[in-house]
C-alpha cells in the first residue's frame, strides 16, 4: 500500500478543489472525516448541501441571500443613491465589519480576466448599467481588489457607466495605517505620493 | 448585515470542525461551495459521504481499508511476526513511502491521554495483545509519536504484553538526518547522546 486506497484519494481530491487547500491539509481533512463518528458526518455534510440550497444571489445586487432581496437591498434605511461596486460577497462582509458604509452594493460576481475566459458580459455589470438607471444611482464607488485584474474591470466599469452621468469614484490608494513606510511596495508608495493631501 | 447570514455560518462551522481549519479557511472554502456549479457541489458531497461509508478498519490490524483485511494484511509476502504499532492510519502511510518495512502494523486509534479521557480500554490494545498469542509474534515495534502521550502509550504497552515473551523495540531518537546539531533541541539532543552508538 504505497498509495491512499481509492475512496480516500478521492475523498482527497475533493478537498482539494476548495479555495486554498493543498495535498497535505487536504489530507488531514479526509482523516478528520474518517475520525467523526456517523451523525458527525451527516451533520457536515448536511450543513454543506443545505448551505448550497437556500444560499442564492440577490435579485437586486447579486449578494449572498437567503430571501429573494437581500438583508442590505430590503434595508430602508439604506441609501439606495450611493452604490458600492465589489467583486463578491466577502467584499460586503468587509465593507459591513466596518459599519461605516450607509449606502448599497453591487456584486460582480468576479472581474475581467481574458486569460481564464472572463469577459464583460461574464460578470454582473449589464444590471449595474441597469439600477443605475432605474434607481437614479448618484454616486458609484468602484471597490474592486487593487489586482490587475481588478483595476482592469474598474477601468472598463467606469468607462461603460460614464455616458449615465452618475459620479464615479475609486477607493484610495496608499500606506496602510499604522504600516511602516520601509516595508511599502514601491507601487504602493508611488500611489501614495500621487494621491497626496494637503493637511 | 453584521454577520453571515445562518446557512453560511453553519457551513463555515462545519468546515471548522474538521483538523487543522481556521475561521479564515473555512470562510473561504463555504464561499468555494458557493461559487461551485451544482454538479460539482454534488461530486463533493459524494466524495466525502462514498469515502466515509465505504471505508471501515481492518478487521485484524485496524488500518482503513476498503474491505475485511487491509492489503497489508492480506499481504502472503509481508512477515506476519514483526507488528509495528502505530498511532493511526497516517502513520502507516508514512511508514509505507520509504517502502523498507516489510512486517505488519497495528494501529491504535489513538493514545492514552487521561485529560481527554481516553484510557487504555478506549484504543486498540486488547486485540494487539490477542495477536502476538494467535499469530505467534516474534517481535514488537512501538512507534507512537514523540510526545508525551505517545511515550506513555508506549511505556503502558511494552509493560502489558511483556509477559508474553515477545521482544519489544522502540523506535531511536535522536538528531534528524541533515540537521544541523545548532537547533536540535536539548531532548533530543540529550537522546542521542544517550542512544550513542560507536563507529
Amino acid at each position: 500500500m504505497n498509495e491512499f486506497i481509492l475512496p480516500l484519494e478521492k475523498m482527497v481530491e475533493a478537498f482539494r478543489r476548495l479555495p486554498g487547500v493543498g495535498r497535505k491539509s487536504a489530507e488531514r481533512m479526509a482523516f478528520g472525516i474518517l475520525g467523526m463518528s456517523e451523525a458527525e458526518t451527516k451533520d457536515f455534510l448536511y450543513a454543506i448541501s443545505n448551505g448550497k440550497e437556500s444560499i442564492r444571489p440577490c435579485a437586486c445586487c447579486g449578494n449572498i441571500s437567503e430571501t429573494d432581496l437581500c438583508p442590505i437591498c430590503a434595508d430602508e434605511s439604506r441609501d439606495k443613491k450611493t452604490v458600492c461596486v465589489v467583486e463578491d460577497s466577502k467584499a460586503v462582509l468587509t465593507f459591513e465589519k466596518i459599519k461605516e458604509f450607509k449606502g448599497v452594493y453591487h456584486v460582480l460576481g468576479g472581474v475581467i480576466n481574458p486569460r481564464n475566459g472572463i469577459g464583460p458580459d461574464d460578470i454582473n455589470i449589464a444590471s449595474l448599467i441597469d439600477r443605475i438607471q432605474k434607481d437614479g444611482v448618484s454616486e458609484v464607488m468602484i471597490a474592486t481588489n487593487a489586482t490587475v485584474e481588478g483595476e482592469a474591470t474598474a477601468m472598463y466599469i467606469s468607462r461603460v457607466i460614464k455616458p449615465t452621468g452618475v459620479k464615479i469614484t475609486r477607493l484610495a490608494y496608499g500606506i496602510p495605517v499604522g504600516a511602516d513606510l520601509e516595508y511599502a511596495d514601491k507601487l504602493t508608495l508611488l500611489r501614495a505620493i500621487e494621491g497626496r493631501r494637503e493637511f
